[in-house]
Formats: C-alpha cells, structure tokens, sequence
C-alpha cells in the first residue's frame, strides 16, 4: 500500500509538514529542510485525544526530531479523530469514567478493555506504516519510536524489528499483558516519567521500567504534573535518539 | 581560615590543578585554564574511600566542570586517607561487615552509627571550605554540590544558603534523619541512580527522591551497576549545573 499526500505546508523553520492516508488512516509525515537522504525516522506516538488535538506536542517532538536530522511521522489511532467510531473503545472510556466516577478501584477488566483491542488494531497499522515510510526515497532509518500509549509502543518495540530504540512515556493504566511484552525488549530504552502526575500510576510505572528487557534502558522521572514535561527532558530524549539512530 | 596551597600542576586539556591545606583538611581545587573570573563553583563530594582511591572519578568530574567553565574543589572526609584514624567511624565499619558477613539485615543503628557522627562532622568542614574558596579573588559563585556520601550532601543543601544546586548520587544506607532533612531542601536536585546496583537499597533511594521538598528536581536511572555509570548520565548532570550556576 502507497502513501497518497493530501496535503503540505513549509514551517517556519524549513520542515516540510506533509498529512498523508494510508488506507483510509490519515497521518503526517516531517521532514528537514536539508537532510542527507535517505534520512532516519522517528514514529512519534499518538493518543485517543486524537491528531487534531495532539498537534501542537506531536509538531514540537518532530521539529526536535528534524532538527536532529531525523524524519518524523505520525498517524490517527482506530476509532480517533475522524476515523469511524469503534462501539468497543467508546464502551470501555465510559465504564472507566463510570468507575472513575464512583472512586472505585479500576479493574484488570477495565484496563484491559481500554487497551489491549486497542493495541491489537493499532500495532499492524504502524507496521504497515512504517513499511510504507521507508519505501520512500527519502526515508532509509534506522527507525526510533517515541510516546503516544505506552502499551502501543511496547509491543510495538517487542515485534517490529526494524525499531531499534524507543522513548516511553509513563502513563497509566498497564495492561498486564504489557509486562510480559516488556520482558522480551531488548533494544535500548529511553522512559520519561512525571513524579508528580496524579493521573500516573507510579507504582505501575517503576514496576514496567525495572520489567524491560533491556540492558541499556534510563528512567527519567521530572516534576510539573501531567504536561509539564520541562524542557530538559525533551532534550534529553533527543539526546537519546541521537545517540541511537545516528 | 586561608587556603595553603601544597602543589599545582597543568593537566594536558589546560586545567590548573592545585592541592592545599585548610587547618589540616586535604583538598584538591581545579580552575579552567581559561574562564571569566570570578567563576561559579561545584564541590565535589567525596567518600570515605578516601582522595587516593577517589582522584580519578573526582579529576573527570572536575575536568568535566571546568570545560563548562566551573571551578570545582574536593576535601578529604574525617577518618579517611592520612586524617587522623577516628575510632567510632572505624567500630561502625567493622559491626558493618560483621552484620553482612553474618547475612542479617543492617540494623537502624548501625545505619546512624556509620553516617550521622561523620556528617556532623564534616558539613561544617566543607562551609569552611567553601568560605575559604569564595575568598579568592578567581571564584564568585554561584555554587553547586555534586556526589559524594549522600548524607553528606543533603544536610549541606539544607543548610548551606550560598549552595543553589546539587546532584546527588543514590547510595546505600540512608539514616532516617536524612529523609526528614531532605523534606526541607528547596534548591533544584539532580539524582542518580544505578537501578541494577546490587549495594543500592532502590526503594530507600526511590522513597528518599520523592522526600525531597523541591519543586524542581529529577531522577535519572540507568543500568550499568555501582561503577557504569553511562557517559549521558554524566552530561546530563553537566546540562544540569550549566543550567542552574550560569
């Protein structure tokens, strides 16, 4: 399957932002100004919230990524955005507000429910992606992966052998199933954790981190709550991707 | 208390080492070859290892801050290297070994009668010090505490105004008196941890980082063991103290 560009805009700083559909899911490819072809890339994660919304972060991540001189992209998860409705996903967010709501604890089923039929879509579609990515003239990698839902990207880091370094960011809600995938990483691992982050689970986060396979794996936990991410840690993963895919 | 200076010599990328006395305290101070007087300052925690067996992590740490454009100082803890033997630290020593040799768990006891008689001891040796220091003309500050014996460190953050940032390195046997210290620090911390580090308590070290009263402080975990400490983790302790002495 072909990329089919639908779109693009020159930023302000010289990369070229490009939306494209991949068999009816839409995404955005960056790329640098002046970049030797063919370039490595960077797949940044995204979450239900959606492209439109998760925008200005994924926008952020992949001037960095171009700045580096990385290409990045990016697609729409199953049932975000503009893409159909999923029945399935929508049933699962509102027991999980229900939940929330009543103060009682979520359930395995819950967080199963929330994530792993999410994760059994999302995956094929990122690999299909990728192969798409790099069948341009452009794009040769090696190939990253950075964020988005971090259950996503962990059996996404277990099973595409083309990644060959990943950044995490801690979140909530882990599958247990995402442990036992954890296990079987063996790439270098970057996870990106804020201490304070009320919506964190920071337990289960610590527990993942030490669960990862990995011989060369760091943990970076920060203050400033869930989207104060300061400014030294993006450059610390960039740091990482740098060392890693160049 | 002036400085008596004993020796300098030229390291070969220019920096000025120098030993010196403070009323029978060894120390070592290291200058750029070239910087903006008067310059900020990083001490250098030490270990009871002593100077001798310390000097090569202490001299990369020291050449490290002087290519950034600090000066960087260490002292000789009391008890270690040609200070005079101290017979209560070397009894906490040895009921230390006896304990592990026996297999039975470090008991609080032991745990304070190994740490708090030398950080009463030596905070206020290293606030003369750094009295001394900011006399001569060559260093203004501002001043940062980087490593050495934990305890050490979090009681001088705490107590001394003229230290603005520390990065710490999470070691083994951490007194309760220190996790209650740690609660009033407010300066921006750094901490290191080794997380395969088998002479690490992780979960004292982990519990000790979420003590700490700062707004602004960072937890970088990587694997490596007690002496691998990778070469990102040092620059991210340089990005760090760039950031807050400039």
């Amino acid at each position: 399957m072909a990329l089919h560009f639908t779109s693009e805009q020159r930023l302000d700083d010289g990369v070229l932002e490009r939306a494209f559909t991949l068999g009816g899911i839409p995404g955005i490819l960056w790329t640098p100004a002046s970049a030797p072809a063919p370039m490595p890339l960077i797949l940044l994660g995204n979450t239900p919230l959606g492209l439109d919304k998760m925008y200005p972060r994924l926008a952020a991540r992949a001037r960095q990524a171009a700045a580096d001189g990385f290409a990045a992209a990016t697609i729409e998860l199953p049932g975000s955005g503009k893409r159909p409705r999923w029945a399935a996903a929508e049933q699962a967010r509102a027991d999980l507000r229900r939940t929330l709501e009543a103060g009682e604890p979520v359930s395995d089923e819950i967080i199963d429910a929330l994530t792993i039929p999410l994760v059994d879509a999302a995956v094929p579609e990122w690999q299909s992606t990728l192969d798409a990515l790099l069948s341009l003239p452009e794009i040769g990698g090696p190939v990253g992966y950075s964020g988005g839902v971090i259950s996503i990207g962990v059996r996404l880091a277990a099973v595409e052998p083309r990644i060959v370094a990943a950044a995490f960011f801690a979140g909530s809600f882990v599958p247990r199933a995402t442990f036992e995938e954890a296990r079987g990483i063996t790439i270098p691992l970057h996870v990106l954790l804020q201490w304070d982050d009320e919506s964190n689970d920071r337990r289960a986060a610590l527990d993942l981190f030490d669960a990862f396979g990995s011989k060369e794996k760091s943990l970076h936990a920060n203050m400033g709550g869930h989207t104060g991410v300061p400014q030294s840690a993006g450059d610390a993963v960039a740091q990482f991707f740098t060392r890693h895919l160049k």
